[in-house]
């Protein structure tokens, strides 16, 4: 094996070093804090699936998804996901339990990468599905969890940005009747945030002027509890009103919480293409581009699994929300180190379980082990040399 | 697709549910608060890894592998243990750092299935690595750390066995003086733990009666620090007695740190066929049939990946350490809950967040959600009906 081979990693896989080790360790402890002190239970599944099973059932595209063949010629897929694996679970060895069931986790999920564009093959998720709830107090109770967690974290600057697919579909029925393929076509631009594109189709688009001129006014949906009214004056149709009645009884329930703040209204937001049933939402910090965490109503997933329930939940991108803290989070000041020799040791496993028992952190080490004191002790936050210089040695 | 197959897992794949998920929590936060109060440093690395680097150089036997092929082609492993890649990374990203390193690592490794025979084909191991401290008083560390972490979990009955391969070696080129065949039978036969067909083997080799007692002697060898005596006089090579003499300093040191009465020695342990290359060690409880723990110090693994370093370490089985800790483990009670209405769902939030404030972990449930009152409120400690029964609904 040369060199270049030995330290080479699948396309994607990176390592994880103490010191970004603990700041995810910082962002888990204090999510699963507040996510089981709301009752929620964490679980995990297995990071292998068939590709058959939890593979095409999940959100990920098929392109995305990392497939891999094992040895008896079967496709398995490393966990694209935690909700369809969590559904799997709720509709076979739960589905006993009392319904809403609310579960967490926090897992590694992967996607596969075909080029070196440098984005990770495998990322860290912390999330929660409330499952069996169908009201939009479990939409608002999954919300303000997630920005209760979040801010727990030490993140102060996010915003949640919440949509509703039912008022999207409702508008486009009754601008574009039948138009199926034109439907799509939009939401596949929304999909995209691509706006400029989304205008130009409506623009080719063989409908009247008001028709187009309502279908661009969606773009402008966006903001606080202030488009709900504008939202209502575009859109006359039955499910269009639900889905605005949902949204503001969720607003209320978000206000009740206190975390209305952080929340803001996009009625153009399509997270993905025929995941989300009902509201959804995703989450951005300032200094991340990236989306920091999303999730939304699922209503489709669980009957896959013959299990007629609806569900809803989150999930934050852990390494993406450690990028958003850096500066903010409080990283752990290194460990103390006694430099020992024989004479001392005694002495110093003495010293070091005192200074343990007061929540310090204490390597011991022998200094004949030392090749280089000067470069040993810039990792530790104190040394203290308990050798005789240049005793025995 | 067809129900059977909807719920289905690759050989081996298991779910946590979150019973036993709580009790793997407890584990892991008492093993990694003592592996940081020792100043040992987490870290992660990718589950997968290509076959052709870290697979290879694994202790893992390659039969044993969970080997996959990705869409390229090339071969992958789910990673079969945390100490190769760990190397990598001490040999490559953390080279500069001033050694000793002390890393550790809490992570789920693997091990491919052929059969139903039920073993686990996904597992989590915590370990450490003291990387770059060739002395005794590194085995003592790491052993003294293992069991201070063991204990810390709520384990109280457990032995770790300790042996030393030097010995092993050195007694068998002195009674089996170029015979290698027959060197690597007997180490087999250690190795499996297969004590009759070592005596058998023994009795067929063409070695004098006295060579074949002392062979036999070995198997003896076992105890406190009575055996060191024993080993002495029947071993009198160089490497044989240098390794009793690794073994006595162990042990006084191990008597320094306060936990020597959970060591015992067995000079013929033989935990891997050729990895470990000095002390090792397996560590048991009396209800777990299956290892525990187990470790040791291996000089050629980091020197593969162009380190000149000797190392030592230990891993704990998880799922087997919860096992061990049944009916010991203080296990969470569940949460409380507060069953709401729309009239009461205010004072609900309020009551939740000064229980929560208190440490309570709280669900906060809509009444209106609830198929069966009685079946959901099983699974929590107190439930307080806060709703006007049969109200508006």
């Amino acid at each position: 094996m040369t060199k270049k081979l030995m330290f080479e990693k699948p396309l994607g896989m990176r390592d994880t070093l103490p010191f970004f080790h603990n700041k995810k360790e910082h962002v888990r402890k204090n999510m699963a804090q507040v996510i089981e002190s709301h009752g929620y239970q964490f679980m995990d599944t297995p990071l292998v699936e068939y590709h058959e099973t939890v593979g095409k059932m999940s959100a990920t595209h098929d392109t995305h998804l990392f497939k891999l063949l094992d040895q008896q010629g079967h496709t398995l897929v490393l966990r694209p996901d935690m909700t369809a694996p969590i559904a799997r679970v709720a509709a076979s060895q739960l589905k006993k339990e009392g319904f809403p069931l609310r579960l967490a986790y926090d897992g590694s999920v992967f996607r596969a990468q075909q080029s070196e564009a440098g984005k990770p093959a495998q990322f860290e998720q912390v999330g929660t599905e409330l499952i069996g709830d169908h009201s939009s107090y479990g939409d608002a109770e999954v919300i303000a969890l997630l920005i209760d967690s979040l801010k727990q974290t030490g993140l102060e600057e996010f915003v949640i940005t919440v949509g509703h697919i039912g008022y999207v579909r409702s508008l486009f029925e009754e601008l574009l009747p039948g138009d199926q393929d034109a439907v799509a076509a939009l939401l596949s631009y929304l999909h995209r945030k691509n706006y400029v594109g989304y205008e130009k189709y409506v623009q080719s688009l063989g409908v009247s002027q008001e028709a187009k001129d309502n279908l661009n006014a969606l773009l402008r949906l966006r903001g606080g509890e202030g488009v709900f009214e504008e939202a209502r004056a575009l859109s006359k149709g039955q499910a269009g009103l639900k889905a605005m009645n949902d949204l503001k009884q969720l607003y209320r329930t978000l206000q009740e919480y206190g975390v209305a703040s952080f929340v803001q209204f996009d009625l153009n937001l399509i997270s993905h293409m025929d995941y989300y049933t009902g509201i959804l939402f995703e989450g951005y910090a300032p200094n991340v581009g990236a989306l920091l965490c999303n999730g939304g109503r699922y209503d489709t997933l669980l009957p896959s699994f013959e299990l007629n329930a609806s569900a809803t939940g989150f999930a934050v991108h852990v390494e993406r929300l450690v990028e958003a803290l850096d500066g903010a989070s409080d990283t752990k000041k290194g460990p103390l180190c006694l430099l020992v020799d024989d004479a001392t040791f005694k002495a110093g496993l003495q010293e070091a379980a005192r200074l343990r028992q007061q929540g310090d952190q204490v390597v011991i080490q022998h200094i004949d082990q030392v090749a280089d004191v000067e470069k040993f002790s810039l990792k530790f936050k104190t040394v203290r040399e308990m050798y005789k210089e240049g005793g025995d040695r």
